[in-house]
């Protein structure tokens, strides 16, 4: 047998890995291997083994496909981020170890910006730790405070790699859904996506180590309302759980909204992990690099409108607008996201055949390999976001993202338009 | 409370945090907070919290101590590999997520260079696998493979981080140590370094999941002849255990040795996992970025003496035999390594008085604590690579790193040559 390469590694394929060479395991358990116990994985990890991003972006590496899928802008990073990478790489000391929990002045610059988000000072030596990305922030939260019998509350649908991680430290997942509100003929919004008071008040007990938020959402790109965080927290002071605010959208909210931090509310810094991210900021996904500069840099013009924490997701807006009618000519409903890079919506109208492809996975699934192969155009199905119970809610849904270039939105347009009018 | 940080991060600070900027982790357990057991680490990790490098390395940090501790080179890289981050960097799609097992033209690489060293093809896609440090790798590899109850056995002393990763999957490690045969009047080498067979086949038993080997070896410099490697082959072949061969200094070798990989030995392939490292081997230990390019500028001059394979020992040599002569006009008796770049020295006959120093720890670390506060010298001391039991054996090592400039190693001999004299 092959040692399964994806279960080896318990970051799985987000774990930024990823232009890292930094060392080649050469893995060598042949086929020819009699089979044996001790070859086996570790039960830990057991059942671990599916991964959506594996799947679906080794789908989508074909050059005539249109790549909607995956969280991979196609936008320039901006210039002066990727000249910091150059000018650095050129500086001798620069190119060996550092500070193991972050580098002196990455950890500075970001105690600097995010004082200027919070009411305190925040120590950059003790309450600031630099991990290999967001993926490593979850998975050393998880493994260094979750214990075995634990329960951790997961808002459904989530950024599916929460569940692994919490079943590998031998947690118990506890799911509660976001639900949608009755829309009839308005334009559906993330903001009709809302947790019910109750229910969310139920899930939680003695045994309740923590709650996962994710705040702008993916995939749905809700942005929690203060009334809707002051609720967390208030269950989470009264029942002494922990926050995991995973909050690398953080900066590509839209009109109308406002990103809160959860960490400010009364109570709450005190017990809750933030994770933002410099790839998802500085449209950077491939690096995990010194971004010091870059930082300094917009902190210094964090109120003027070149700021790129400002700059982008004005660009994305429009980017985002277009996507909606794109969706909606064709009698898809999206859920309009307020934040983040990413659209859902039910494809069910489409009313694909499918009966040629093998089935044995959720309808989207099969949908997003149908459309990959026979319109080139990639998405990722949205009960990838889902508990095995709740994959049936959301199977009709497909999520595209649009942090993308004019040309390439030009291309789905294309094939969107002309999909249509084969079928009309 | 504040968490502790390391704590928190099961790859402790060898990880390879450094100058990885993605995501920024607010940690805010404030001093304040009403203690509650929902806030106690994972129990995992109790116990894991001290770390030889986030000590000693914080110590070195003030700049008027010359560091010869951690093994950060202070010698450029090749000024090739510099280039072809500049380059990278302007390149928009190389700053974006790549393929999670490694980049498809990494892995080829790895491929490549790595046939010319087995009898066996290597197939790029299915058996490399690109990881965030060697720590990530054998991290990802204990936890992916090693269950609570096995037992791995584990040669001392032994690259710190080996028992904290073994202990933290709950498994048990069993200690074997090397052996130093006498030497006398001789000069004292790393290959004097032995195992006693019939005490490494007395560790193994049906519970033996693994072996980890490091070759060359990392405090002693030790290169693990055919004979020895055929030992531990033969034991794991009848065990029916996996082998995890840390390999990173494998391109570090001095005349006279030669660097065996053991999934080469018939029987070893389909049981071993070999761990290399980039950093390691181009002088960019803070890097953990596509190398690709200087991967295939290498490969193609694998037998011209410019290869920085061939180039790097050979100048290595140098500053090693220029260490040992050094340790010895002062009458330390250092252990002559065959490999890698760092030499370890016992220092008892210098006869520091450290009556003044708090002692509540190996006298090693106390010994490092005392030279970097008074000789401005910092080293790392050698129990931190020992098990609890086997720390007595070593406590009067100490490791010098010597991958330094000339001027550093000019600045380490003025210091020793001062001590001595003042000592006369």
């Amino acid at each position: 047998m092959f040692l399964n390469l994806r279960r080896l590694c318990p970051l799985g394929s987000r774990a930024k890995f990823l232009r890292t060479i930094y060392p080649s395991n050469i893995l060598g358990l042949s086929t020819s291997a009699k089979m044996s116990l001790k070859f086996n994985n570790a039960k830990r990890i057991e059942g671990l083994d599916s991964n959506v991003w594996v799947e679906f972006t080794k789908l989508a590496a074909d050059p005539s496909v249109v790549n909607l899928g995956q969280g991979l802008p196609d936008v320039s990073p901006p210039r002066y981020v990727k000249e910091e990478l150059a000018k650095i790489a050129a500086i001798d000391s620069m190119n060996q170890y550092t500070r193991g929990f972050g580098h002196p002045s990455l950890v500075k610059a970001l105690s600097c910006l995010y004082e200027k988000l919070y009411p305190n000072k925040i120590n950059p030596d003790k309450e600031i730790l630099v991990t290999v990305g967001a993926y490593g922030s979850l998975f050393s939260a998880i493994q260094g405070l979750i214990d075995e019998g634990d329960e951790v509350i997961i808002i459904v649908p989530f950024y599916d790699c929460y569940e692994p991680m919490v079943r590998m430290v031998g947690a118990t997942p506890v799911f509660i859904p976001l639900r949608s509100k009755p829309v009839d003929e308005k334009r559906w919004s993330s903001s009709d996506w809302t947790l019910d008071p109750q229910e969310l008040a139920s899930k939680f007990n003695s045994k309740t180590k923590a709650i996962i938020l994710n705040t702008p959402h993916n995939p749905i790109g809700k942005v929690y309302t203060k009334e809707e965080l002051q609720l967390i927290a208030d269950l989470c002071i009264k029942h002494d759980t922990l926050c995991i605010s995973d909050e690398v959208y953080e900066w590509l909210v839209y009109s109308g909204s406002k990103h809160l931090k959860i960490a400010t509310f009364p109570g709450m810094w005190e017990r809750t992990i933030t994770i933002g991210s410099a790839g998802k900021t500085f449209s950077v996904t491939g690096w995990k690099e010194a971004l010091a500069q870059a930082f300094w840099i917009d902190i210094k013009r964090m109120d003027d409108p070149e700021c790129y924490f400002n700059s982008l997701p004005k660009e994305l807006e429009v980017k985002r607008d277009r996507m909606v009618h794109l969706l909606e000519s064709v009698e898809l409903k999206p859920i309009v996201p307020d934040g983040g890079y990413f659209i859902i919506a039910d494809v069910s109208s489409l009313d694909v055949d499918l009966s040629d492809m093998k089935r044995n996975e959720p309808y989207d699934y099969t949908f997003v390999k149908w459309m990959t192969k026979n319109k080139k155009l990639s998405a990722i199905p949205v009960s990838a976001f889902c508990n095995s119970k709740a994959k049936m809610q959301f199977e009709k849904f497909v999520r595209f993202c649009f942090i993308k270039k004019d040309s390439t939105l030009d291309a789905a347009e294309e094939i969107i338009k002309a999909w249509k009018k084969q079928k009309s």
